[in-house]
């Protein structure tokens, strides 16, 4: 994906009584969720998340938004509504209030209540605004009416913004689970209320656009987790998404049934467990749970260890059992329960997991071999549904890559709504609605932030293409002292390699080539510092290349004495 | 997985009258298939193929077995079996014959055809003995029986090889498509003619082991790919396997069917069907040829192009179409048929290409939407009937990761072979077949071997390693110049830094303390340039992680003047 967009300008200014839609993350990625509402000089956000970075982006943690978009006007910010607590909605949040501490960020109770566990972390306090269910809430210019929606976390919001240039309904994540663990509908009859009201745009989740048919209700993962725990005899490791309170309820549940006592394993997930418990929205029978200290010292028939790790994250738990690098040792007989979807990018650290833990002798049952998982957004027929409750003049599929994107468009287009309503934007692209009608108008700077370590934008493009360079082939460096007057080598070469292959020894054959030529330069009296160093890489670059057919990174140091 | 056994010691001396059995590779991973036969201190080896590297081998381009275990055995080698002319299979044969040249390869027509035209890239005429179906060859103690097994490449073998020590049956890869197109079955009747005779170990691929069921027929692509063909008006790309020419074949009719003009994109896919053409394995109609030249100036609606790249390789046609940067510029409307596996490792690689194609709006038809491939391995359904078939008395999985080989013993155990008449056995692992028992006696070197440019074996664990650091964290280099008499400093420090997102400035902050550093040690008179190493590597590293989190690879270069 080409950040920003080459073959669009920017925008012009905002028409009056217009409402311009900026996403400045989730078009055209799965991840760093980010849209800019902008009406009359004020601003509305919805969801601030992070994307996490794939091999071709080394060593980074995680991908945040660029808010140069909004740097210059956070005065003019009314609020962030934050649709659910997902790391790809919230995870920037910290990001963002470092820049302004008083945005109000507006969500469900659930919602706000793992934000601010999580701000207490970067030891910020936010300002909070609790949304109820169809309730409406003015923010500026923005109504945002708020309604419930179905996710893999609870107490997901949509949320319906109403500005005088038309109204808006941003489904957020959703799936419509028609028999949801609590009870808690996507709440299709206030769409159709909308639609009949009239929706100007629709923004919906595109995620399962390409996927056919109907989610698997939640409830059915249960009695397939009752099997599981039945024909385990040793331990029950399971492993879920530290936000997945409804999956966890059902682990819990399995495992109190069959007289087993339970220990959260991870950082996020006892975090999460904890707040989720303490607010009523897990319930844990007294007496169930315990550490990781006394799960390790129980007879593995009596414990259930719940655990992050399901993407096989190498630093997690799960990871190192299942390398025998951890004091949880897996043994014949255990069972581990992958009960996650396969986020993609993750497909080779999961399967390193399940062989590591299948060699030790583990049972490894995933969602490829029994049905512990099912999704948290819409397929295609769900997603039909809400196109035909809501009939939106203009419609703009959101969270999605490309091929997620165009799917989506396409079953638009299949209800009806007319081909040039729909309106198919990538980060960073600008989109007007004016006199209802939704148009693409340009394009601003919407690319990659990198946080790495302790900085945030440090790590440019060219620190990565070194890096990837660097990974590939590791370099070669060759320090040579020269003497400024004379031009003449006093010092060196030393040659230093580190990740190219090439044995030390070798490079005794390249040091005469090396010295020869400085000798010449230097008669031929040149002194310029890039010269010499020119001078240097071409010859042990070719001759790298020659002999080795490699093309390691070529670092020539010139100490002038 | 580690490679060597830490478990397992090195095993005693094969009985007389034994055979001994250790697989070199294909064991605990899908790839790199060797097995080395020996009885009677002769040798016998079939397969001889290529791992591909995955991410945490950066910049590696194959993985070859490892020949210790047979280097100073290589005059006893009889033959190398080859079984079918995959690169996982063939791969690595052109390294061993580096080693001893006249190493006769044995195989099918087809596959000494494709694996002569591969050495001859490498310069290497090979000793040849072609095997016909059912024929039986002797190669010293060894006699070999060649049975016709179905797969995704014509012409694949299976071999039973009988020694006084029993009769070993190794499926090779197969499946058991009971229409293919070339009418050529896999020899089931066989199977249980051996069966009777008595099959004393049966070796057998696991790649679908877990996969229920049973293969669809290659030739239920057919009306697919018509479908495709009749409702496509601009240019159709298909993607697949260079060596699947009934894939080929499949897509050459269908473009003949709907009067399009069919060009072979790829260097391998070029070469393969040339060879395939030649030997009648593919029929094309005449006029039905043109070269890429030729494919890039007629109407898109004349054009096929069967292309490589159907795994996402960065620089292959594919993925320099999706990134518009090849002179075929894909447009709307445009389709590209994936009709192809989705090699594990590949998932995030093919998902960007689909993106990139889908961006510049290809319709993008993959088997995630259509009947576009088939594996060409035996799901479970097919794997129990060869078990039932051939009720062997010893059962070994082969050609599988360790999920892979449990799920193959698991139905192996099903079928009524005794739980201790099954071996699992990974990479180095010795397995004895003494008196109709097999047993695993001990365990050998096995490691991976990398080729990376024109060496093999350069590529250390160590090399690695360093490229992992290398590519996360990037290099901080230090030069310093000492006077070899006084220990004093008269350069430097000159610091340079790549990928490691550290501004060239920041460096200034450190350096007072690096001086520091190096006037305190000289005034104590430390002039050993280790200790001053360590030194500066303490100065700088310590610097670097406290004020950015980070920890790249620390450089001290000392220059004594």
């Amino acid at each position: 994906m080409s950040h920003p967009h080459p073959e669009l300008g920017p925008p012009p200014p905002l028409p009056e009584g217009g409402l311009r839609i900026v996403a400045l993350g989730g078009l055209g990625e799965i991840g760093r969720n980010m849209a800019v509402f902008e009406y009359d000089d004020r601003l509305l956000i919805v969801d601030c998340g992070v994307l996490f970075p794939e091999t071709d982006q080394p060593g980074v943690d995680l991908i945040l938004p660029d808010f140069e978009y909004i740097r210059d006007r956070l005065d003019k910010v009314e609020a962030v509504v934050l649709t659910h607590a997902h790391e790809d909605h919230i995870g920037a949040v910290p990001y963002l209030l470092r820049e302004r501490r008083d945005i109000p960020l507006v969500g469900s109770r659930l919602t706000l209540a793992l934000i601010e566990s999580k701000l207490a972390e970067h030891r910020i306090q936010p300002v909070k605004v609790q949304a109820e269910e169809n309730e409406r809430i003015s923010f500026g210019p923005f109504e945002c009416e708020f309604l419930a929606v179905n996710h893999s976390i609870p107490d997901a919001l949509a949320v319906a913004i109403r500005t005088p240039a038309g109204v808006v309904l941003h489904t957020g994540d959703f799936k419509m689970d028609q028999l949801p663990l609590d009870g808690r509908l996507t709440d299709l009859a206030a769409f159709a209320r909308l639609g009949a009201e009239g929706i100007d745009l629709l923004m919906s989740d595109s995620t399962n656009a390409e996927v056919p048919g109907f989610v698997t209700s939640e409830r059915e993962i249960s009695p397939v987790l009752n099997e599981v725990f039945r024909s385990a005899d040793q331990r029950v490791i399971v492993a879920c998404f530290a936000s997945h309170v409804h999956r966890v309820q059902q682990v819990l549940d399995a495992a109190v049934e069959h007289g087993r006592k339970v220990a959260f394993i991870g950082r996020s997930m006892v975090r999460n467990m904890g707040v989720a418990r303490d607010l009523g929205y897990l319930r844990i029978p007294g007496g169930t749970l315990i550490d990781s200290r006394e799960a390790e010292e129980l007879p593995p028939e009596e414990v259930v260890l719940i655990s992050t790790g399901s993407q096989g994250e190498p630093m997690s738990a799960l990871s190192r059992m299942a390398n025998r690098d951890h004091p949880i040792r897996i043994e014949r007989g255990d069972t581990v329960v992958l009960a996650s979807s396969l986020v993609p990018g993750n497909e080779t650290a999961v399967n390193k997991v399940i062989n590591g833990l299948t060699r030790w002798g583990a049972r490894v049952v995933h969602k490829g071999n029994a049905l512990v998982h099912v999704s948290g957004h819409a397929p295609a027929g769900e997603l039909l549904y809400v196109l035909n409750m809501t009939r939106p003049s203009n419609f703009m599929p959101v969270h999605g890559e490309w091929r997620h994107l165009r799917a989506h468009a396409a079953l638009a287009a299949l209800t009806g709504v007319p081909d040039e309503n729909i309106v198919i934007a990538e980060d960073g692209v600008v989109v007007d609605l004016v006199d209802g009608r939704a148009r693409i108008v340009g394009a601003v700077q919407a690319g990659y932030v990198y946080v790495d370590g302790a900085s945030v934008g440090d790590i440019t493009e060219i620190a990565l293409k070194d890096r990837r360079i660097l990974g590939d082939e590791g370099f070669v460096s060759i320090v040579v002292v020269i003497d400024s007057t004379s031009g003449k080598l006093t010092g060196g070469p030393e040659i230093h390699a580190r990740g190219s292959g090439i044995d030390p020894a070798a490079f005794d054959e390249v040091r005469p080539a090396i010295e020869a030529a400085l000798a010449e330069a230097a008669a031929d009296g040149v002194a310029d510092v890039q010269q010499i160093r020119r001078l240097i890489r071409r010859t042990v670059g070719s001759w790298v290349n020659t002999t080795y057919r490699r093309r390691p990174m070529i670092i020539p140091v010139v100490v002038e004495v």
